[in-house]
């Protein structure tokens, strides 16, 4: 008999992720800070809780997926949250972008009521959330990683135990200052291509299979050329895990010169109301300062 | 019958250059400032000249690969340059990374002397060139680079007519300017990764093949854990083609912090001593200033 899941937070990824748990069989009971959010899998067949606590009184393991760090301590450790409800034996397993520092109080918090833990952050975007191709980085002990992997394999696709607690929330970061540093990579090339008046389409097929390629120059950089700024990912939350990035690497000691510019351009380009659109817009930030527009002779 | 060629610096890339082009059947002349050079390819079957002017003058295309803009320019309107024995109606191709500017100048001197001008500056470094696989991209006129196809194709893969004269080399500046923007987020990456304490392999197995992926993180990550700095291209090369991307973005008016920041980077590393090691150890600019040693502890 499958274990009973918990899921917290039916954000844009939370909501793909709890339809592909409940496709697969299990028992789902969700709860959502807006509740109306809750009616698609209900209508699916998950029952819907009136809290955390609830959630995790009727769950073995209990899934959130919220926005930070403070969001996840509410839902998990705060009033109505999973430890007012939770039996010993249970697994919770965080999948929001958060603190590794904050992940590791938490695992501990819970370890003291008998209740095992993962942080299990994500990569992939709403896309990789809906098609279950997920990169999955987890935090925690083998044995809890063993229990949790047939509810990760129906989310996700690259599934990588990558050390105690804490140290999935590392690797996301590890990630976006990966992302963030590519994507400012290729909007300086961009910026350099467009100014030089060379044709933007020939030269990302000139250089994108070689030693310059990357993903973000395969899939943003043709987005850039089209002036599409939907979001894969959003400004807001690049910025919110940058801030996440400078804050523990600043515990470690690690000097990311790269990585706090670049959480100062999104922080301009969130003040200039460009929040909700997609990172790539990084590139709006050297724009803005010399008036050269990729694209916009095309 | 096919056309006579001619080549002009036998470096690192050049010598595996034109071995491909004797070995698919041209009748090859070499010379280079180093003549010793050259005898590995007369016992291959090639002719060595006296000078550039001596290569020009018994050949239909002739092709540079030096180091550095005024390479170029000694070589093809120097003192017994190309241009002193170059006929009407021969192709000079440069296959150096030079100054866009200085190629259009170069293509314009020629064109009077009714001389042909392509630059077709090349990506792949020196295992690139051994094993033909080179990306070439080329500025010019069509008709050119439809003449100096053959040629093209036993030396590279990825063949590109970007534009016209100066184009080849625009586009392999952007793709400079990608390379070592991707190469100082992996370095970032890889430092905080060390300073907090996670699994190295283990983070780059969990990061490399999503959104965070690159060539580089995949083909240069695994040679920092390793901490084998042997060049692919060295420090001293990278930091002569910044100096070309800075003085080019000058002349656009293309505001490029990042690479800038990375040009001074690489210029300390020279002053330490390390220009001769590949452009990967860029890394050490932030270890030496943080202490912090990737890999260390493996």
């Amino acid at each position: 008999m499958p274990e009973r899941i918990g899921f917290i937070g039916l954000g844009i990824m939370g909501r793909s992720m709890a339809a592909h748990i409940l496709r697969a069989g299990f028992p789902l009971t969700v709860w959502n800070r807006t509740s109306s959010r809750m009616e698609e899998l209900v209508a699916q067949g998950a029952n819907a809780a009136t809290s955390p606590a609830d959630v995790a009184a009727q769950s073995d393991i209990i899934i959130t997926c919220v926005s930070d760090t403070p969001d996840v301590r509410a839902v998990t450790l705060g009033e109505a949250g999973i430890i007012h409800g939770v039996h010993a034996g249970a697994l919770v397993i965080d999948m929001s972008t958060a603190s590794p520092q904050a992940e590791r109080e938490i695992a501990a918090t819970l370890a003291a009521h008998g209740v095992a833990h993962l942080d299990a952050p994500i990569s992939g975007g709403s896309e990789g959330a809906a098609k279950a191709t997920l990169s999955i980085m987890i935090g925690g002990a083998a044995a809890d990683v063993e229990r949790a992997m047939p509810v990760f394999q129906v989310m996700g696709k690259t599934i990588t135990h990558v050390g105690d607690h804490g140290a999935g929330q590392t690797v996301k970061l590890v990630n976006q200052i990966l992302v963030v540093g590519t994507m400012r990579a290729v909007s300086e090339a961009l910026i350099f291509a467009q100014a030089s008046g060379v044709d933007l389409e020939k030269t990302l097929a000139a250089v994108s299979s070689g030693a310059a390629g990357s993903w973000t120059l395969s899939n943003r950089g043709p987005q850039v050329l089209r002036r599409d700024w939907r979001p894969g990912f959003t400004i807001d939350l690049q910025q919110k895990d940058l801030r996440l990035v400078l804050e523990a690497a600043d515990q470690v000691g690690a000097p990311l010169e790269n990585t706090a510019a670049i959480f100062q351009m999104y922080r301009a380009l969130q003040a200039a109301g460009l929040g909700s659109e997609g990172n790539h817009a990084l590139i709006k930030a050297i724009e803005r300062m010399c008036g050269i527009e990729v694209g916009s002779n095309a």
